[in-house]
């Protein structure tokens, strides 16, 4: 792991802090990164901190002398730096005299700083490890580290050139809600379906707004339009520990946090998103643990409520069941979850990177009529539903 | 490992020695793969066959029982039956009543034999391992087999939604000529370049006739248009003892049995062939073994030999070094050679199998304007040469 200038971590936390009339803190140790759900970049960091007897379990073990690493970590808090000036402008006081923070300028300085790097120019980048969970994160300098092995949620704003599931990994949101903490079982569960969120996004999102068209009045459905806040929050964990099935439509990009808090709450998920990808999908088979369905047939009139009243108690406590079973790997803070599962991910790369920097460093030209690129290519045409 | 019907392995063997008329033999065991470079589907047969308690440092486990496979081996000796049939027909005696073998035959049955198969269904293929190691093996099915992981030599014949750096492994040619038994060195290796082989080819292969103008009037090469026999494999031997760079131009497909021929004699590689894969490179960086000129630059008048004239002495014995510290990646006879390595790269395929096939049966209908691919693309433009 890099041993980056403050202003790319512990500062990223504190222009956060001040640019919400936040206090300075006295000692790195006392900043708290703010809840939200893209804290992988903070549980990442804070792990590899940790004193190396404490990591004995990981698949990565840190070491201080760069000459020994098969790979290098960049700690940067690019998500957090994207959001560090709200939206709504703080209050004349918390900004009088304060330097307003900038992420464009910030992701400009990591680059010069790593490009300076004898280890960055080595391998053209390859064996570095970037976090960028919020699709927007990094954004200025993608094409500058794309070589790299990104942390991401999609590829929803990412080029094919830039990123795959071949080199990347996909990480979950820290989940927003509370863990359900009882056991399987639908008698708690009157709602049928349950969703909350906003009803209005762009692009893959706008299925959204078809589908309260077609939920809204439907029996059994608790839809609701609702921007994040505590008091949603408190209603989300409310409705989806009450419900049997969780709605997880494509927001602007096609991940949306919903899902991991589905799962904690054992509400089975209904994925409406055709073209998500998902995070270890190696090690979890996602069709044992959630109901997908393709746009098309979920706008239906009536489809969807159909096709989920016709799922049988057995087979919904049955994906409970398989729910529970890896609802570890959607908790940052078990010692046996997200964390140690990412960096096993980033782990396996390592043959392919290997590869691709000593195979970069003795190609000749070639007269190539499309770019140099290895691909993994499915060919099947998709099914409508696995129900 | 499947236990395919016997026409798919022995048979095979049987049928090639007969159309040169061979003896039947009453015993399997008596049964002997002929010496040619594609013999890794023997070597791999026959590893897997071994007791398990002699396989011990192997990075795959042999199972007898299907429900515990990661991965399912397809040991159809896919390369030796595309030359069953001698180009010469054989002396009238030994084809009297004897049935014709088919190739294509052969691998229709292969086919048809596997898809009934449930391990085969489950996964769409992917978690199948095939070996077709001629550039021309399995050519009738390759596209029922994409999935799977492909054991080749090289892409030559391959699509990129076929195959690729990512899916499948780069195995080398077993190497034809005697390993040199001496030690590193340079003063029993008096001629500066060494090149025996067919002057003639197609395709990438022409640039072969453009470097025997260019070299063979040159002082220190020796360049000679020669047909495989014994004879000649043993004058190749000879020469690549006693020449300190050995040329390797691509043929009809960007690889070749000769790499790995110079390789084992200790005969610094010169390789010219532009779009050459290369096996195991995520363990082995082989600019440390060998020289590598691109075509445009070979073919310029007096320009190779210029460059590998002023390749100093130290530089040569360095490579030498090298070269004896990989060369058991190139001896399938070395327990701790090409067999074993094979396996280690097929088993660091798995997570992204896993992935696949988990992917594969949940992917919901897209409306893709290209096909599903996940890629690694190298954005270098390429070296003239790492001279």
């Amino acid at each position: 792991m890099y041993d980056l200038p403050r202003r790319f971590t512990y500062g990223v936390i504190e222009s956060y802090a001040a640019a919400r009339g936040g206090q300075s803190v006295a000692d790195d140790a006392l900043l708290k990164y703010p809840g939200n759900q893209h804290s992988a970049e903070w549980y990442l960091f804070t792990d590899l901190k940790r004193p190396s007897g404490e990591r004995v379990d990981s698949a990565v073990i840190r070491v201080m002398d760069p000459e020994e690493a098969d790979l290098f970590y960049v700690p940067f808090f690019s998500s957090l730096s994207l959001v560090v000036n709200p939206i709504r402008p703080a209050t004349v006081n918390a900004s009088l005299d304060r330097p307003v923070y900038n992420d464009e300028q910030t992701q400009e300085a990591l680059m010069e700083l790593l490009e300076e790097q004898v280890y960055w120019k080595r391998n053209n980048g390859w064996d570095h490890v970037f976090i960028c969970q919020d699709p927007n994160a990094l954004y200025k300098v993608i094409d500058r580290v794309k070589n790299g092995v990104l942390l991401v949620s999609d590829f929803g704003r990412l080029g094919r050139d830039q990123a795959s599931l071949v080199k990347d990994v996909i990480l979950p949101y820290s989940h927003r809600i509370n863990t359900y903490k009882g056991d399987i079982g639908i008698e708690n569960r009157k709602s049928l379906l349950f969703f909350m969120g906003n009803r209005y996004r762009k692009e893959g999102g706008k299925i959204r707004d078809l589908l309260f068209q077609v939920l809204e009045n439907e029996k059994g459905v608790i839809i609701k339009h609702g921007a994040q806040s505590r008091e949603s929050r408190r209603a989300a964990s409310q409705g989806m520990h009450t419900s049997k099935f969780c709605l997880h439509p494509a927001g602007d990009t096609p991940s949306a946090c919903r899902l991991f808090d589905a799962i904690v709450s054992l509400c089975v998920p209904v994925i409406v998103s055709d073209y998500i990808e998902l995070p270890f999908e190696d090690v979890i088979d996602y069709r044992k643990i959630a109901i997908f369905v393709d746009s098309n047939t979920a706008v239906r009139h009536g489809k969807l409520v159909k096709l989920l009243r016709g799922v049988s108690s057995e087979r919904i406590l049955e994906i409970q069941k398989e729910l529970k079973k890896v609802k570890r790997y959607f908790e940052y803070e078990d010692p046996n979850g997200t964390v140690k599962e990412i960096w096993q991910q980033v782990s396996s790369k390592l043959p392919l990177i290997k590869l691709m920097s000593n195979r970069d460093k003795r190609i000749v030209m070639r007269d190539l009529r499309e770019s140099d690129c290895s691909c993994l290519c499915s060919n099947q045409s998709g099914i409508h539903t696995i129900l």
